[in-house]
């Protein structure tokens, strides 16, 4: 069996973008394991990314975290990008590792605070304007650790302020994109905890904010493809951020914990309209690769995605509507399942082949020498991290 | 120490609904024990409740649930709860039982079933014109047991389409109150799983569709309180259903498994102006109690609910304030936990006795002896259940 | 691609023991929704459990739960199982719905209670040596709902004293399995909640004793499968309940909710000596088919096991080890994930058909007419369920 | 009331272990805040430890962490410490911040890492012979993040064999105290995960290694207590990790989340000889104050356990015992609740000064200048954290 065309053609629009982060050292709060070859720079994380681009055609962007990835030009930093044959996507801001944000920041009580935080944010969307980026993701680590440490709805309407005033900054083409998060690194209470919360917020603000999704940020248990069919059906869904996890904010490679649960996100994405270059919903990974290599763990997660999307596009429908209908329980499980069942990665090899690009990504890059190169040239200076 | 006056005051006009069914027989479904005395009829349901009503003066009003409390004149009923002191409460609709429901109601896929969940639903509001009800509580069992037993997104839609027919039959003082579950009876996906789905339902219908929390009804680590804020500043919270659990629905006394969490909820429904007549917010018990006596097992309830709230009344809220503002993180816990740590039991027993009510109600219904008349006269007959 | 011969050859002497119960209606606490055809008797509970084993050849054993399986004659419910094909397996006592058993069985506080309990057991083991079953499976719906509510160290040791003297009783060649469950219907706490209260009373008991896994017994995020190799390392590990679940214990069909899961779990019973005819572990379904037809249920719990055990096989061990000895994180992985992708439904079939069975036992049921047979055969008498 | 003196005397045995790490900053994966006065060395962490000893009369240990708190000479660093009024408590090792450590120690596939992970453990009870510690801690970070990685079950005889060549280095008075944990650092399995596996390893040891349990390494839902009750009963429990959480490890204050599990765990403390000089469990506090003062959080915290300890001495145990053998549920958890419901502040208060202490510990901190001292005089230098 190969791909039928309708299905490699929609294949051929997908787009993930990948975080610049994801090439730097990360870990745990018990230790950050250093790995030879590490980018030092924004431009050598874009390298790393473009590596995965050219070897999967999957990965057309690269996200970028201020400031993790400040540069004095980020108009050469796009270029710098085009020249690797990628993108830059959206910005993810960052008010959660100055010493002022150690209680909050568009939350926090004092107003110093939140007007940093705010204008940390029009930063940000400085840098959109000279990257082209449509889309500023605003994740908060805002929150408390004790019962009345501070006062949760006061810290709500300060948030929906904050955010309102960033948002009347935003250029014509450009979206907030507000990420959840069920816990951590506040212990108690999170400001934005669910697509709830999420989504109120952005329902004050206007079209042009919407939901940021991410698999690891859910209370154990939850049906993470009935919120993504929800936010789909009130056109809110902005974005995702892939990865996967077994207990709580793992940040593992998408698809590694639950295969399953990756393809039933991947078919309510399909079914509401969430796939593809005009639906509005971004892909994106948001991982940390602790103890694995960082680009072939890219490389992996990217993979992992499109293998997803295959067997989601596979389901025939007509079959599962008749089945649903017929309230026949089994048959309309059986009919998802012989897709998830099914092998899609001869398939794929093809596909790739006939788009010029390697079978197997995965040995295409071991055999590449990049990672030696990179291992022997990237010696000195200061390895990134999510602390630089 | 004896309470301020104006806890005392705030405290008096707490009014608590006991749901009829907490009288009658319930269990797992593993096994369902009877037990002596249990009532075989609305009414005898209703003078149950008026008898904790009597010994604590919390509890004013009872909730019904049709078609377990179904009689042929819901007029003589209303009057003959007032003969007993209390009125009538909430109506809950029920469509899990027929036959029909097996995989739905509002939400099923066939029409027809739809049609008789949307006039079993009609039929409610025809028993809230009798009763004088204002609040219609729908909880449904809406679901699938397995991924493609159904669509979720023609589900939710078809939801949003019963409800709206059901919202334009009530009356102007008349309300929907949607609750959420998070998972059981179905196993896969549930239909309106969480506050967010129950608030975008809501927010379709209009000003009188609100949202009721169930506080058995979340994903483990859920932080409840934040949803009662959220609500609250939305001003879309409209009911709760206290219980308690240590797992899942497990539907045991409110504020026995988590005291200091129930004291939490109540400390932000005082800050968000969630208490009192004036609310909007209808307190509810929704409990089991397989194993012990019911009766006093709705005391105890109704007297957890008025410790938690005593304590969340006598919170500092000056020094609190202050506490937050000036980022002190232990002194603002502190503030909360001083108010839990108050012993209030005894101040409460000389509340009650400065309205006439007995100091310890346990023991006076102990001594009352109307346990043991109703378990001699209660003979014969079927015992209420969840399934009569 | 076919199967290696060596995995054709293991995958033949799989068997999967059938719960005679998993027939009978079933239901939730809400509601238990009755089919049509549903067995009247343990005789019509065998036959059904025969289709399952002459389409699949793969569940040659029938469980059976005391009292629901109660007959006059079990040396002639053997001979009657025999005659269709299959034989009689585990004996599951019940001490959860007699009206004595409210608060607990064998770790009752009343004596008496707890002597009926035993008693209970021991005819259990009457029955075994009726039907020449080897295991007495153990679960206890023993526990408490309020703290405070019983001793739970007093309970542990009485259940000790209860299992002893049971123990005592077995033959030679018979066992006891205890089973342990997180939660339900106890909800505060459980007796056995855990594989190490099952392990340690097992342990107390001597070599006959083993542990029970119920793969939906287990807290949120509990790694399974470690429990499998722990279990095995110890020589304790007795018996599997399989079945899946998304929330609690929900007893769906094994592999419908996380078949990445039950294929790891299936990787560690090849990895630990777990698996085939001397390994002394039994595979047993234990699942409520709520909503679904029961026969095609079971047939697809069977094949799910089936399928994951084949991929299991298929796992390139000499691979693995030399990945995970050179510390290659993504290769181990990779080895891993290439066996799980691997679609074997096709070679499952041919080996299916090699044997006389049918390609498609899903199909080839819905073909054979039975199912029409007994719903237009059983009418009158009463259906078979939990409570009967 | 006052306490009776029963209870005022078994308070005065009550010892508690304070990690010296808790007085050094922390935080999450996103960011470590330091705080003014944080120490920088182990003897301004003892200093810190000795002011929360003085002012509860509670704390009259350190546990120290090798290697954060090595130092040339330990017999010196007991010598400072009992020259501040406390002793040297137990002894931490680390084998999770060193590079080699990065795939495991003591479960490590490379013998060599496992050699040098053994070797730290044996220098480490050169430090208990230094410092008279008697237990050494041992909590690995050993795990794996994704399937197939290492083999779980080969990790766990290469544990069983490295314990056992540490276990044979202590000297008659020492014990090894095993820790387990459900997850984090590693996300897809935990070598030492639950209780039943610390259990094992140690049983397999011999009598002198006995299970840590940390209150917040358990999967959600977990009781807690029970397992208190177990390792009792087993005589195997040998320390606690004192803190609390709301969701995953979050070492919050302990009490701070949920009293009322605190006072359940502490009851069964009692109830199982658990609690005293003589009965061979440690108390210790495990928590990282990520954003509160460290000594007035540590303050806190001892003050949390003593309460809770307090209430847990009040229940009256005859009246309990009559309840439960009645199975009175409702009367049984009454007597319980009373406990709890009792505000025993006051009568510690009055406990401390008739011991020379402040009534008031918090407020005799803040006012004693200390902590502005510390704050003035460790400037310079590096401040201790959880990476020196």
């Amino acid at each position: 069996m190969s791909l039928a065309p309708a299905v490699a053609e929609r294949l051929a629009v997908q787009e993930i973008e990948l975080p610049s982060w994801a090439f730097a050292n990360s870990g745990t709060r018990f230790r950050v394991f250093g790995q030879p070859g590490v980018p030092r720079t924004p431009q050598e994380k874009i390298a790393d990314a473009a590596q995965v681009h050219a070897l999967t055609g999957l990965a057309p962007r690269v996200a970028l975290h201020i400031p993790w990835d400040l540069v004095d030009d980020f108009g050469a930093l796009a270029t710098f990008a085009a020249d690797h044959g990628v993108g830059i996507g959206t910005i993810n801001s960052n008010t959660f590792q100055d010493d002022a944000y150690k209680l909050g920041s568009l939350c926090h009580s004092d107003p110093g605070v939140r007007r940093k935080a705010i204008d940390h944010h029009l930063a940000c969307v400085d840098v959109m304007d000279a990257t082209g980026s449509t889309d500023l993701k605003i994740w908060l680590a805002d929150g408390t650790n004790y019962p009345g440490q501070d006062d949760m709805r006061a810290r709500q309407d300060r948030l929906a302020e904050g955010l309102a005033e960033i948002y009347a900054r935003l250029g014509e083409h450009q979206r907030i994109v507000l990420e959840y998060k069920f816990f951590e690194p506040a212990f108690y209470h999170t400001d934005v905890p669910d697509w709830g919360t999420s989504l109120v917020q952005c329902l004050a603000l206007g079209d042009r904010a919407v939901v940021c999704l991410d698999t690891g940020h859910h209370a154990p248990g939850t049906n993470i493809e009935f919120i993504v069919m929800q936010l789909l059906r009130l056109r809110k869904l902005g974005a995702f951020d892939f990865n996967s996890r077994f207990y709580a904010d793992d940040d593992l490679i998408v698809g590694a914990a639950d295969p399953f649960q990756l393809f039933r996100i991947l078919l309510e994405v399909v079914r509401g309209g969430g796939y593809g270059p005009d639906s509005g919903v971004t892909f994106m990974l948001d991982q940390c690769h602790n103890i694995e290599q960082k680009i072939p763990g890219q490389i992996r997660s990217v993979l992992n995605v499109q293998e997803a999307t295959a067997k989601a596009l596979l389901v025939d429908r007509a079959a599962l509507d008749r089945a649903q209908r017929d309230g026949d329980v089994l048959a309309a499980n059986g009919i998802l399942m012989d897709a998830f069942a099914t092998d899609v990665r001869a398939d794929l090899a093809d596909w790739r082949e006939s788009r010029g690009l390697p079978a197997d990504p995965m040995a295409a890059y071991a055999a590449s020498g990049y990672q030696a190169r990179i291992e022997a040239e990237r010696v000195g200076g200061e390895q990134a991290g999510w602390g630089a």
